[in-house]
C-alpha cells in the first residue's frame, strides 16, 4: 500500500498511538489501514466411499490436484463460500456441510476453513478453474500429485478419520513442504 | 475505497472479466482491490470452575462484559491471536488452547474463532481496553449485561458441553439480537 484509499494521499508505515504495531497510516487524513488474515473456505464433497477433486487449470499448481477451496467474500458465511467454491470449482451442489478443520498458513497469512459436504448425487464437471475433476476412492488418490501441502493433510486427517468411524474437528499449522534435497 | 492504493488515482466498482462480483478496480494499473471477512480469534479462559470475563472500557458496549476476544492480526496463528488478546485484555496467559467454535456473523463480513484456554494460575488484571477483569462461576455470569450476541452464545454452548461432560466444537451463525418492542 502507497497511497490512502481514503483521500489518495501517500502513507507512511509508523506505530500508530496506543497500538504497538506499525500500520499504513495516513497522514493527511488520519485513517489507519490495517490488513489481517484471509479466510479460504474449501470443501471435502462426499459421495458414498468417493471424495470429488478437481484438476487445476491455473497457476499455482497448474494441473495438480487440489480440493474445492477459495478466498471466502463478504456477504457470506464460511459454509456458503465453501459450497460456493465446490460449484465454481465442480459444477457440484453439496449439502449438510459439517466443520472439518481450521488450518493455519501463517506464512501467507491465510486460515483454511475446510468442511466435509454431502452430495446429493455424483453430478459434477469441471468449472473455469478446473481441467477435469473425478470422484476417487482412498486408494485412487494421486497422493503425489496433490497441489498443496493443506489439501494433503485435511486428506490424510480425513481418511484416518474414516478408519476410525469418528470424523473430528481438527486444529492444525500447515508448514512449508520440506523437499528432498537434490 | 475512492483511491488505487498501488497508484493513487481514482478506483471504479466494476466486475472485472472472468469475475462474477463487482469490485474496487484501477482503471490506471488495472490493480483489483479485493475485500474480505475478518476473523475475530478470542478465549474463554479457564481456572478451576471459573472463566475469566472482562468488562469494556472502550466503545461499542463501554461498561457491558465480554470474553478477550479481537481482530487476528498477520503473521499470527489463530491460537496465538486468542492469546495475545487475553494477555492484552486481561493481562493473563493462556496455554493449550482448544477449539470451540466457529460463528458467522455476516451482517459486519467477520468470523469468531473461539478458543478454551487454560490459566496456569488466577493471576490477570484489566488491560487498557478493560475497566476490570473477574473469575467467575456459571451462576455468577451477568447475563443481561454481556456485550455481545457472539458472547452469550458461546458462553450457553461452554456451560451446556460442561454439563453434558463433553466439549463439543461448534459451528454456528450469529444473527442480530432481537430488542423486546417498545
Amino acid at each position: 500500500m502507497n497511497y490512502c484509499p481514503d483521500c489518495g494521499r501517500a502513507v507512511s508505515i509508523r506505530v500508530p498511538d496506543g497500538d504497538n504495531l506499525p500500520r499504513h497510516v495516513c497522514d493527511h487524513c488520519s485513517a489507519i489501514h490495517y490488513q489481517n488474515p484471509k479466510i479460504v473456505a474449501g470443501c471435502i464433497p462426499e459421495w458414498q466411499d468417493k471424495i470429488l477433486i478437481c484438476k487445476r487449470a491455473i497457476d499455482p499448481q497448474y494441473g495438480k490436484w487440489t480440493l474445492p477451496a477459495g478466498f471466502m467474500e463478504n456477504g457470506e458465511t464460511v459454509q456458503e463460500a465453501a459450497a460456493r467454491e465446490t460449484m465454481e470449482e465442480a459444477m457440484a451442489s453439496v449439502h449438510d456441510l459439517e466443520l472439518f478443520g481450521v488450518f493455519n498458513i501463517k506464512r501467507v497469512n491465510q486460515v483454511y476453513i475446510m468442511f466435509r459436504g454431502q452430495l446429493p448425487e455424483p453430478r459434477f464437471g469441471p468449472g473455469a478453474e478446473s481441467l477435469e475433476c473425478e470422484l476417487l476412492t482412498e486408494d485412487e488418490i494421486p497422493w503425489l500429485e496433490l497441489a498443496f501441502t493443506v489439501v494433503s493433510k485435511t486428506l490424510e486427517l480425513y481418511f484416518q478419520d474414516r478408519r476410525d468411524g469418528l470424523y473430528r474437528t481438527h486444529m492444525g499449522d500447515i508448514t512449508p513442504r520440506r523437499l528432498p534435497k537434490p
